[in-house]
This record gives structure tokens, C-alpha cells and sequence, in this order.
């Protein structure tokens, strides 16, 4: 059994606990802290989407379509479907002649639900557009539309399908998963991601060792690493892109810059890069809540910062609130965090 | 640490698994099963409305005002907020010569999202009647109102702060819980609750020998013995106002009637009775999950009743979809299950 990383508290008692398991590792791969077991495979969901979007830097394929900042961190996001994401996004396939039926991650309603409500009372729908994904889809789209032009194929035509494992532009995000975390994934246990493409289960010490090379650059492949530089600053630039409105990744970042790159994914992964410390970390928590896998992220990047900053302690000793307001709770990490 | 109750698969991989503990007790205390720790105090919260309503029956206040089923299946109730539960809810204050006001519930959006979007389509806002505990708020005002008739006060201002510990009406129903659990709950850890009124921390094994006498009347004052059929036969004869569509509580009710009555409660908690085998059933996931309180719930039931249910086994073998409706993975039961 994993640790628990993080209580809810309820006045003065314990209601419910998170278990996990943490990996802090170095570029080189010796390992900074381990709690619980770091060599289960985990599926990292949309905490990789940084590794992901390597291939769309490194192929010269954001290059040639002119990606912004903007465009280039709506690629690693996982948003809540604001107008200004579904914009970006849209806007990133115009620059590719294309529209929202060339997306195959499928429709979402917005996750943030004054937004939902706001698209309702306007009488809107939710198009692939407005999937938290639409960003990272509309990259692997682009790097289609290079690959098409490269080999005279027509754009739509050769990126149809880009989220079968077998297909070239999925063949190509794989690989860049398999350098950064030096497992060959293809040998890995694979599942189907919420948005379609293939989700290989790693363990989390190779996942943190891929983000301490991506946050450092050492030890990939130097098309690799310069896109990693890229992407990263892109998120520091833009980190609304990320998230959204009142969402970890984007509150974080915008508080920390290039000094943090954290990112979310579903069932409760947080895989993070802390360049100046050259470290990497990756958690699971082992039932899948978000609000564990935030505050324990929040946990371990104080004590890494050393920093008493205040957003960060907010998610780490998040005040829970009942419908009218009252403080009712909170959570905290748990004595196993105390060794980070 | 308590042992693993549901796994949740992704592919062939487990992906997420939520520990838990299980109580099942006949009305005399004896123990059919025990899983983990069953006598660590937990927060029941909305699991216990059926105990919290036994003094809206029980004192005359439910026939002084002729609730109907529908209404004493609501004050039972976590509903989702559609239509029919909000002008049911309203319909009871309304033979109270009261109105939205008096709800102490806080305002909730409806938890069922195309109901959400419905009505922010038809610019309507959420008030205190959509919350899912206005019908369990209504019968607190209704027993305050028979209250303030036999005081000779004033029904509107001897309601005023029912939601409080000391409160008369509190007071009733914190007496229900104790005789019903055989704990006294003025001695238990106490929080407030996500509307407002505490919630005592007992042990699952007091929840369930309440519910097991809730089932059969056995071991109960005689009022409450038979505030607990009339409410059980209630819920049986309207089991959509205990939740809504497609929820768990009114599904698996609506095919199984009397002879299974169950509770969802916040953080994981789930309570049942099973008149016809004298059982009465407590449950709750460590870390908080609902997916895996139905989970374990639906297992249980169908181990209880011995049956092959499509419902109650579309729940403990949950199938996961994708946005593009595409099957990602399961829940299932885990072995710790196995010897119900």
C-alpha cells in the first residue's frame, strides 16, 4: 500500500484520505525522493501533454505555421473551455485551412460551469472546439499538415485518424515519450485516453526523470530539448492557455514562471519540472481524486521552492466551504509528505 | 489501512483502486460482515436522511400537514434538481404558508448537468429549492411548524436557525440518530455538514445495526418503528424524488421497491436496508469517491439479494466512455469483496 498524501478534515476529524505514491528525480536519474511504490506503471494522461507537443516544435511544424506563444501552450493544455481557449484553438486550425472537423478528441461542455451556464444562456453547443484537449489536437494536427506537405499528400486527407496508435503523427508523439523517459513505450500497457489517442502506463520515476530532462534539457535528443525550452517559456508566457480561470496549472505558473512547469492529468497525476533545482517529479494518486494530486503538487513545490506563497499553500491547505459559505473543512498533507 | 473495494481498469491496466470499509449487522448488533475498520467514526452525511426524517413522521407533523409520498420520498432525499423535485419542494412549504425563505439549505445549481443547462437556457437561477437537500430542509421546517402550533409561536420565526445544534428541532433529530444507532451523538466528533446541520462521526458498524432496525422496526421506539415503513414505503412508492435521472439511488429503487432501500451519502458513504434478510448495510470509501460507493453498493446488493440484476451490475461493472463515446475501461469489484 502507498502512503496517504493527503487528509480532508471535517471541523477537527479526518473524513477521507488520499494514498500515492511521489518520485523527485534528477536529469541524470538518481532519485531525489521516493515515496511509495515509484515503479508501478501509472497512466500520466494529460500530464504529459509538454512530452507530447515536443514533436510539433522539433519537426519545425509550429515554425512553419507560425504558432504563437498562445497557440503553443493551448498545445500543452488541458483548458476549461473558455471563449478565449476555443478561439485559440479555432485559430490554430484556420492557419491550417482546416476547421473543428478535422479535431478527433470529441465534444465537451466546458468543465468550468459558470462558462457551461454562460454558453447555455446564449443558446451555444459544445463543439470538439471546447474539449480540454482541442489544443493539444489541433497541434498534432499541425504537425500532419507538415508531414503532408513533406510527402505531397493532401493535409486533411493524411491527418484523418492521427489518433490510432499506427498512425504517423501518433508514431512520432510515442517516440518523443520513449526518449524522455527512456522506456520503450510501445512495450508498455496501453489504454485509450478520454480524448482517443493511446495512454501508455509508465512508472513514475521514469515519468519524473522525462521532466527533469525537459526542464534542463540534458539528456534528450537536442531537438528535443530546445523544443522543450520552447514550449515551457510559451507556458510561462501564456499560462492562462493551460488552464483557465481559478485553475492550479494556470494560478501556479502564472506566480512562478519559467521557475515551474506543472500540469495535471486525469486520475489523479501531476507531473511538474523545476529547472533551477533540476529536478523533475511525478505522483499518482492512488484513487484518482484531482483535489489529492493539486495538493500534494502544492505541497511538494513549497518545500522544493522553499516558499511560503500563498497560492500554493491555498491548494496544499485548500479551506473547504458548504452552498452557504461556511467553513466546514479543509485539506492537508499528511505526515508522509514531510520527507520532501 | 483498509483493503481495496473497487479497482478501476483502464484496458487491461488498473488504473485507479479505492480502498474502503463494510459493515452489515442484523437489528439485534450481530455482525454478518465486516470489512477493514468498522468502528472508526465516519461522517454519514446524506446517508442518514431517512433516520434524520423519522421525527417529521414520528411527532404528527407529516400527517398534520398531508405530505404525500412524493414529499416524504424528497425529505429523504439527495435529488438532482430537475423540475419535479424543485416544485415538490415547494409544494411543501407551501402547505406551510411559507416559501423559499425559510430554507436554511443554502443554493445549489442542479447536480445533473443538462438540467443545469436547461435552465440557464431559460435565464432562470439557482435558488435554496434546487439545493439537493431542500426536501430534507422542508420537513425540519414542517416539524418546526407543528412545534411552533403546539409552542402557540409564530411557525416562520420559531423555524428561524433550525439548521443549529440546540435548536429544537435538531435536538429531535439528533435524538432520532442516537436511539437509532444505539451511539449517543452529543459524544461523537461533530461537523457541519454541506447544508448546513451537523453531521456526527460514528462507527459503520452503529450506522448499520441503524438501518437494519430502520429495515425491520426491531429495537426502535414504536413511533420511529413506524415513521421508518411509512418513509420506506414512501421512497419505494416514489423512488425518482430520492435522487433523479439516472441516479443510482432511484434506479436500483425503482427495480427493487421495498425490499432494498439505499442512501448515498457525500465523501463516499453509502447505507441500506434489506427488510426481508433483517440486514442493514454501511459503507464508506476512505478517499471520498462516490463512483466507488455505488460500486461497492451495487456489489453488495447483489450479493444480498443473490441476483444477476442488469442494474445493479451496470454499476459495480461500470463501463467508462470517452468523449467520443468510445469504451476506455471498468470498474470492478476487488477481491476484498468476494466474501459477502
Amino acid at each position: 500500500m502507498n502512503p496517504v498524501l493527503i487528509e480532508v478534515l471535517r471541523g477537527g476529524t479526518v473524513e477521507s484520505r488520499h494514498a500515492g505514491a511521489l518520485a523527485i528525480v534528477d536529469a541524470s536519474g538518481a532519485v531525489h525522493t521516493a515515496l511509495g511504490d515509484i515503479e508501478r506503471p501509472i497512466f500520466p494522461r494529460s500530464a504529459v501533454k509538454l512530452l507530447q507537443a515536443l514533436p510539433l516544435v522539433a519537426s519545425g511544424a509550429a515554425g512553419a505555421f507560425g504558432l504563437t506563444d498562445e497557440e503553443l501552450a493551448l498545445a500543452c493544455a488541458s483548458h476549461s473551455g473558455e471563449p478565449i481557449h476555443v478561439e485559440t484553438a479555432a485559430g490554430v486550425l484556420a492557419k491550417l485551412g482546416l476547421d473543428a472537423g478535422a479535431l478527433e478528441c470529441g465534444t465537451q461542455w466546458p468543465s468550468r460551469e459558470p462558462v457551461l451556464r454562460a454558453m447555455a444562456a446564449r443558446g451555444e453547443v459544445a463543439t470538439p472546439l471546447h474539449n480540454n484537449c482541442s489544443g493539444k489536437h489541433g497541434g498534432f494536427v499541425c504537425l500532419a499538415c507538415l508531414m503532408a506537405r513533406n510527402a505531397g499528400a493532401e493535409p486533411a486527407e493524411f491527418a484523418r485518424g492521427y489518433v490510432a496508435a499506427d498512425h504517423p503523427v501518433m508514431r512520432e508523439v510515442s517516440a518523443a515519450l520513449s526518449a524522455a523517459t527512456g522506456v520503450d513505450v510501445e512495450q508498455a500497457p496501453r489504454g485509450i485516453d478520454g480524448c482517443s489517442i493511446p495512454t501508455f502506463a509508465l512508472p513514475l520515476r521514469a515519468l519524473a526523470l522525462a521532466f527533469a530532462r525537459a526542464g534542463t534539457g540534458q539528456c534528450l535528443p537536442a531537438g528535443h530539448a530546445r523544443a522543450a525550452r520552447r514550449l515551457r517559456e510559451a507556458v510561462a508566457a501564456a499560462p492562462f492557455m493551460v488552464g483557465g480561470t481559478d485553475r492550479f496549472d494556470t494560478r501556479v505558473m502564472q506566480a512562478f514562471g519559467e521557475r515551474l512547469f506543472c500540469k495535471i492529468g486525469a486520475e489523479g497525476v501531476y507531473c511538474a519540472a523545476l529547472p533551477e533545482l533540476g529536478l523533475g517529479v511525478a505522483l499518482k494518486i492512488d484513487d484518482g481524486a484531482a483535489r489529492a494530486a493539486e495538493a500534494a503538487m502544492a505541497a511538494v513545490a513549497q518545500a522544493l521552492l522553499k516558499t511560503e506563497d500563498d497560492v500554493l499553500r491555498g491548494y496544499s491547505h485548500l479551506v473547504l466551504r458548504n452552498w452557504r459559505g461556511t467553513e466546514v473543512g479543509a485539506l492537508r498533507p499528511a505526515a508522509g509528505l514531510d520527507s520532501v
